[in-house]
């Protein structure tokens, strides 16, 4: 048997996923040289405090402050600082030595993965990120490699664990947004400051990867539309739950012509969105994701597991890492990114989707002849309309007229065209107030 | 730009899934350059007859019935012939000559795979096969490459899609084992011949190059434990759903240590099973596949999609080509099928799951502790019990005691104490008939 020498890894962190991975790379070691062909040893744990309290026992001798002079020592660098800085220097300096980056940092890849990919490019090595979207699940490897002679035409992603948890919540348990939020945060599936989660600005930058990917274009994340769920209420919840629908926090990508200019491009977007709870992304539950591929041959898959938690997520790190390893025992440079479709980020504006609008309108005879009109003339088709009498709204003054809700469903329609009929529909004088529009996708 | 000489690809096959990897090829020959950075060429379609009909149109002139010349002009060799000679000759010569091949021959995998994997291994070329199992959904590069640092506990596969379909009409319609399999017949789901399919064979051959995989462990088909669906009846999918399950033929793959000896080893089976309706893999309708994987760090994960068809085989075939030709361009030797864990293939007499039981009994006082007793004194425990008044039972004479039907579920047994059981079942003086003994997996 040839005897090669121990490949040497570098890790930059030891948080939640860091952690996991250094247990991993210890306990398994002679596991993970068996299916690599080569030893594996990890030389080193770079942290900020060698003192800090670690969800795992790191063998004193392997932390330093001194990521740097790890780095120069070591055949792969595994980034879990998170962050941009100094995440971002410390892995041009792994990939102009030579070695292989795996990193887990989707903010960093979103904001500044081009220089690092042509970094890579550069010197034949390679940058792997597994584990930057979707935790657990194997998504980045199918997009980039098992549909790599097909053509992705859409991609719809339940990509942020806490927002679907709390979405979940609503659905399943009748929480309010805020009952919600704070269930999650008793659970630990919230951050502090959930900002970057109910935001969508996590989605988001996960949004951008999978783009880029998938269509072999560049697409930073603050090209990507973005809504948070923020403004999603229970009574909408219930309400879709009602109509055959659930909300999901999605993330979109997708292929599209631009219908005012004749260009084909991509749309890029993360909003909630109404799904038939027949789909199969209706049924994933708690802050578990999934990642709903369309493409031309391949037809429907979906890629379904835990998005994010540090064991889990040291998982596909793990199997970056082994790759990483047999490609350094194997020789030969990477595969570098594709960018070569280039194709244009199209704005929301370009977008038709199907909508889902409620209104609480005046209880009179002849309102939703009026309301039809209104959607006609905005060139906005109406394919349902469900009406009901409304209960007491305690917004409304007493001894005001009896109101009833109507929800109506549209055909596909413009973005624009569906701004311009709600505009419409707040000054109309039969329409007390627009109480929820919502995408509806998936269909 | 560097000018790559144009890879070439042969094609040995141009049936369903042959015909629509010819026509992507031809089709998006610039594209598929593009996305591996060298020109790729359909050298040429080794077929037996010439002028046979096809699906698509291939030029004749690309069309030859000699396999062994195009073969040793080739980079990249595509078998789609099936069947186990002369594919594996041609496989083995064209490793031997270099080439890297691709091949969706699960029967030839799961009989001769070892040798080919070996053949490869000694001069360097790469044996690629994810159109082998689950059609279009990537499964093989996810267990291969992102659970590569993973450890893999267990696998539950819905890996057949035409039992899948019969299962789901008997479900979801209410038709019987003979009109859903007549159904599947009509709508081209089922061959003239079912044998394969509702015997579980093909299941079987998906199981074990599952199980080789997941376990660094070579797992023949032979060695799979493989009972068919011929012998489910539409009263015990009804029944199963009535009590919250659903009737899947499932692939099952587990690491289990032997009771009997404390060996550890691996258990691989193919057999009708109950799932919850709440399991992932409940959803899985028509003749769509889904493979369940529980990983130590990973936790759960699934893998959805088209499990059949030509041109959506015909996605995993193109991935799998597109990862070939990026080998050819950056150079380098594959990664050879690891089996360093070699674990033991356990029997089926090792395994230990829960049962349900139904068993039509006489209705009289008393029969109940009859039948628990006994279940208690062959070691198996029972967890549930439902009983119902029997409907009419046409076999039963006239005038004969009336009966009663009891639903008997179990706690984890093992297939032994379970066969005893049901063995003094069918002898006891109050058990009319044993209905249906089902495992109750997904637990």
């Amino acid at each position: 048997m040839i005897e090669y020498r121990n490949l040497r890894v570098a890790l930059l962190g030891a948080g939640s996923v860091g952690a996991q991975v250094a247990d991993q790379l210890l306990t398994h070691r002679d596991e993970l040289a068996a299916r690599i062909g080569a030893g594996i040893e990890l030389a080193g744990v770079a942290v900020r405090d060698l003192d800090a309290p670690r969800d795992t026992a790191i063998p004193r001798e392997l932390l330093t402050t001194d990521a740097e002079s790890l780095i120069l020592s070591s055949d792969i660098v595994v980034e879990l600082m998170g962050g941009l800085e100094p995440a971002r220097t410390l892995i041009l300096q792994a990939l102009t030595s030579g070695a292989d980056v795996i990193t887990a940092n989707k903010a960093l890849l979103a904001t500044h993965g081009p220089e690092l990919f042509e970094a890579a490019g550069q010197v034949g090595a390679q940058l792997y990120y597994e584990a930057a979207v979707g935790g657990a699940i194997p998504i980045i490897r199918p997009l980039r490699d098992s549909l790599a002679g097909d053509r992705v035409e859409r991609i719809l992603g339940i990509v942020n664990g806490t927002t679907n948890f709390i979405l979940d919540r609503m659905d399943t348990q009748g929480e309010s947004m805020e009952q919600a939020l704070a269930t999650a945060s008793a659970l630990g599936y919230a951050e502090a400051d959930p900002t970057a989660d109910v935001g969508g600005y996590d989605a988001a930058q996960k949004a951008a990867i999978l783009a880029s990917l998938a269509f072999h274009t560049l697409v930073p994340a603050d090209a990507v539309h973005r809504e948070g769920i923020t403004e999603v209420t229970l009574e909408q919840v219930v309400a879709a739950r009602k109509a055959g629908y659930v909300v999901k926090l999605l993330a979109i990508c997708e292929r599209l012509t631009d219908p005012a200019s004749g260009v084909d491009g991509v749309s890029v977007r993360v909003h909630p969105a109404l799904i038939p709870d027949t789909h199969p992304l209706a049924a994933v539950h708690g802050a578990n994701n999934a990642v709903f591929v369309e493409a031309e041959a391949a037809g429907s898959l979906m890629f379904y597991g835990a998005g994010a938690g540090g064991i889990q997520t040291a998982s596909a790190v793990l199997g970056d890492v082994v790759s990483a390893a047999r490609r350094h025992v194997v020789g030969g440079p990477g595969v570098a990114e594709s960018t070569h479709a280039d194709l244009p980020v199209l704005p929301i504006s370009a977008i038709t989707t199907r909508y889902q609008i409620t209104l609480l309108v005046a209880d009179e005879p002849g309102v939703l002849a009026v309301i039809a009109a209104l959607f006609q003339s905005h060139g906005v088709s109406v394919e349902t309309v469900q009406q009901s009498v409304t209960p007491a709204d305690p917004a409304r003054p007493s001894g005001a007229a009896s109101a009833a809700t109507l929800v109506i469903g549209t055909h596909e329609a413009s973005e624009a065209d569906l701004a311009a009929t709600v505009a419409a529909l707040t000054t109309s004088s039969v329409v007390h107030s627009v109480t929820s529009v919502l995408r509806v996708e998936g269909l």
